[in-house]
């Protein structure tokens, strides 16, 4: 009835040998520490870029409530993400950097955790959820705000090694 | 103890007059029909994209995994992003098209409701974890996968009218 | 991008015409009071029922803990099964008779709604959650426990009609 | 098998006759608008209280995150208390004002629907986890925080009437 | 104001020697591996049988969207079930079968950990709401079908040992 | 891009040097078994006293959801409270006793882990929301009930040391 976890294809890890969507076995891991880095860009009009400056002045809570919103987002990753491990996290930093040259956000999210697999799709979904939160407060300025160039900074831990983004 | 809700910024309507955001009160406002459609591009290497569409093959399970992460993830929306009014969702839809030119996949989200605001979010939520999930299923195979373009292709219902992106 | 609703096949309302599942569109729906009754069986050894009887005497916890694990599941339906629409309820009621002829527990749950669609999953689900909890109270007792029969037993509202199960 | 709702005493509405617990049915009710404010006090030496106001200075990070997390609250209620409904919310607010002659916080929440029953609970749920998350972040300086006299303050809407406080 | 964990009954292990539930203490046990293995039957008409294979041919999306629920609902356990503890979760397989003598399905779930105590539940939790959700997807064409025979397979690990059912 | 955690304040733990909240990172630490205990108080009017009191003898209803309310929220921790970090949790207790003197309920919660940092919100958690759903069964009957005085009673394990309130 169960059976051997190789895949259909030996990097769509998440698919066994049926094809079918599983959440794989990782109980033979041992538990290393592991970090990962994600960012995301928000690119706006330069007028929507000079409000949510100019508002978030006051009390700091546009850009404030986009790190909240980011890092209760990476708690949720296991329920959002189907065939993601639920997972204990250790640290979850998330950071919004205005770029006047965008003009926009740049936002990065670092998770890290001691466990038998990583935390990419933690720090992909602490960005991609506080990039929507900045949108959420901009919308009524702007409906053409663009959430780009989502993707993994770094990683490191784990067997499959430290990765860094190929230099372009 | 309560304030008016006018907004420090007329635009940034999260804002109260003090800065601080808030949940806005909409209950003065005529519950409409209300669509909105976004739209999310996943780009990655030539390999990966075969490798995906090859997998997809046997039982449908790839994209078949981001389109329900996609539809529930919307139903999520009121949970993830702070400001949001949760309301009854009456229709979510997600397809996720290959593309070779890209090479990757364009995922179209639409979601409607009959309610006092709209779901812009709950589109943008829904292709944003659908591409989320896409990442997870192929990022043990390449870790340079990029989420790229997410914004909103329409938007009908509600007063502040229809939205179409401005043509490039 | 967005497609006409007719499904691949006439009953199976959650699929479109390309056999993508899909949460189906309601907005066009008139919301009307809807209610769906459903049941559940919990079948055990003598041993076992005497025991959770015994058990349940001092603070009415086993039964009790049973009932509010189903009245909160019913309020988790859309959040566990993909494609049903989040729904505002209006009564939940969970109700657990001891049956010694099973030996065990019969299991029916009320759910009440005024809304566009209809509400047969929430009590099913309601029911479902009853029983694995009475499960998981007896299981340090014995693992042979069965849960049994679950099924609609009566549902009132909406277009499709009242239903009643056929008599056997 | 279902049962009229009479309650085994007329206060205690979430009792049926038998005295089980249950969410009452409210469909026949005519949705109005309703809004509620509660109130929390948090109190502490005059130290923490420097220390917080002190540390809230650079970004409003301590209490912007104990807002947001209060509005976010408000929208769990009914998946927190057992027995009270979903609703749709369509405003919520949370305001924290020092007081330095607590010293401490008050902390007042106003939610707001048009629906059938009302938002106290919501309200009380938005002002207790805003407190808990000022304790939180001030928990690593005294771990005495005390949070008091968490109670309502108005409510308006609903056949039971308006309600103000006692003055005593 | 704490108590010794000794239960009213030995076997009733969630009730306190009060009778009163709580989730009990597992602190002292040694994490080991454990793997759990659930059932769950899904019986229909012979109509419904054969329009459930012919819808699932196109996209594989009937059985997949059940998949998906069974594997995403046994990250819930916890949240659903009242008195379980939350556990990190290492492997999560549904695997769905038609069964034409049924006619119907057999759901199979299995969960693995690393942990203090096991994961009957989740295994159970994941086969109940893949089953629910085929329900979902066919209750438009037949509202008679019945979810039967939810029960325990296998276990393995922990100090209670190992469990098959009895052979029949 | 990421930065050391010294904190603004030596005191407030969860701002990073810019004054920014984050979830602080706990992975250097070592998993010891961590208890905490809290209490919260809900005071009435006598004749609610006496009401809930009757109410509870059929079934032990009352304080049963409470006491069950309370246990499933401080499983949802860190989902309400922002920089909680998520943990296995190995023990949750809340017991709940009737005091004619106040009149109203003393509510106790024990909330035991082994992990890399404590539970005191947890144990905070559990009492406040085990208070609001007492409050909730009784608001039909008196709206001025208070919830006062949550705080922690103890907290052992961790590098800080054991913890009792000062004797006053």
């Amino acid at each position: 009835m169960t059976q051997d976890n190789f895949s259909i294809s030996p990097q769509l890890t998440h698919l066994d040998h049926q094809g079918e969507a599983q959440m794989v076995d990782v109980s033979a891991k041992v538990p290393t520490v592991r970090e990962a880095v994600a960012v995301a860009i928000v690119r706006m009009q330069p007028e929507t870029f000079a409000a949510i400056q100019a508002g978030n002045i006051a009390k700091g809570d546009v850009l404030g409530t986009a790190r909240i919103a980011g890092i209760m987002a990476a708690k949720q990753t296991s329920n959002l993400i189907p065939l993601c491990h639920p997972l204990p996290l250790h640290k979850i930093k998330v950071e919004i950097t205005p770029d006047s040259n965008l003009p926009g956000y740049q936002i990065y999210g670092t998770v890290k955790t001691k466990a038998e697999t990583g935390v990419e799709m933690e720090a992909l979904t602490a960005v991609s959820v506080a990039a929507l939160t900045l949108y959420d407060m901009a919308k009524g300025l702007e409906k053409s705000i663009q959430i780009e160039s989502i993707h993994l900074v770094s990683k490191t831990g784990g067997k499959s090694g430290d990765y860094s983004p190929p230099v372009v």
